[in-house]
């Protein structure tokens, strides 16, 4: 568990945690459900959030479930504050472990930290390790470039661990993902007065394309053309 | 063949054609290229252009290749003077025919119509049609929802066939299919100054975001992180 406390137990040293980011399984379902929800409280859209457990598993875990990154792929980021153990490193209970091994890193922290979430959020793989945050992603296209690339719907950090490159850490490894496997881009939104987010993804190497515009049909609108058929009538 | 000696065979009959949208497969392959390229040549992007016939055939008709909608799908456009044959409608070719029947629909066309292209697009189904439009689409995802959608990366009808409803007959096409398979969202791009476009798509029951813009990361910028191993250093 992490909490201030760590920091009384030996002042002179730097506080040090083991990262690990590693592929979500249906064990994670709860707390990716909790994320997503602090993430709608967060852009306070809570009123477009209908997910649940159920629909959430089905979705996005299903079986046969595809391999990662050719379908909708989580990546859960945890830290401990022992390092993890090889084996679980390894991810034998993935169904590709060679697709995406695994990324751990040692961090030092400048500051103690309390996370009053941290029993809520203890890691379904259990070591004493807690789940920060999430992203999660797709495969999208370029026809120009007849490649596929990912396309990064959401990427979450628990309010407790931001500003400490958790964030950039998640970024990066769906970036190195997409190079590993010959793709062509990564692409994300953000809205146009985040200013500290678009500094950031400029610093990181991405471009901001500023005259695209998302169109979006949904709801009734989107059942409309159900009922017709297609554009038959 | 399409050209305006019809409009003298009949001058008092309503110019007709039978339009179909049927699901791509890799005899599509040669048109679907110079489809794209017309499209890039229309939004002054040839230099951003290095799609070739042989890799849009290994990325979007692979082998095996997944069930449609489910990951990178075209339909085809196509326009034909005489009725198209159910056995073809019914697209026996097809691994899962079920999934996406063909659309078709009698179109009365205002105006005889010179379609300059007509040899280099017939269509490879033969009968006289003639391919005259695509879109490509793949799943998205949204985390608010728990729920698959479509994102519409292209749509494109040759200028010949342009103003006739046939880019609403296509994005219809899509919209019908996401309605069908119970999915959220239909989600596509449009640039900020075309709009004659966003006002189209308003019309069809879709809403402009206005804050959202797109961050990319690609080419070297990109090839970075595969470079570094996902934020390990």
């Amino acid at each position: 568990m992490f909490s201030s406390s760590a920091a009384a137990a030996a002042p002179e040293q730097p506080l040090a945690v083991w990262a690990r980011i590693r592929l979500a399984d249906s064990r994670d379902v709860p707390h990716i459900h909790r994320l997503i929800h602090q993430m709608a409280e967060f852009e306070k859209l809570t009123h477009l959030f209908s997910t649940t457990e159920s629909s959430l598993s089905s979705t996005l875990f299903p079986s046969p479930q595809p391999p990662p990154f050719l379908s909708f792929t989580v990546l859960i980021l945890e830290l401990s504050p022992n390092p993890f153990s090889q084996s679980d490193e390894e991810h034998k209970d993935t169904a590709n472990p060679s697709l995406f091994r695994p990324i751990v890193r040692r961090v030092e922290l400048k500051s103690p930290l309390e996370d009053p979430e941290a029993v809520e959020f203890a890691s379904p793989r259990g070591g004493g390790a807690v789940v920060v945050g999430f992203v999660l992603c797709f495969p999208n296209y370029s026809t120009f470039l007849a490649k596929p690339g990912l396309y990064v719907e959401d990427i979450f950090v628990r309010a407790a661990w931001r500003r400490r490159g958790f964030g950039r850490m998640l970024l990066s490894a769906v970036a190195a993902q997409a190079a590993k496997m010959g793709m062509g881009r990564v692409e994300w939104c953000v809205l146009d007065w985040n200013v500290n987010a678009i500094s950031f993804y400029e610093e990181m190497g991405a471009e901001v394309l500023p005259q695209w515009r998302i169109c979006r049909l949904t709801g009734e609108a989107l059942q409309r053309y159900g009922a017709d058929g297609g554009g038959r009538s």
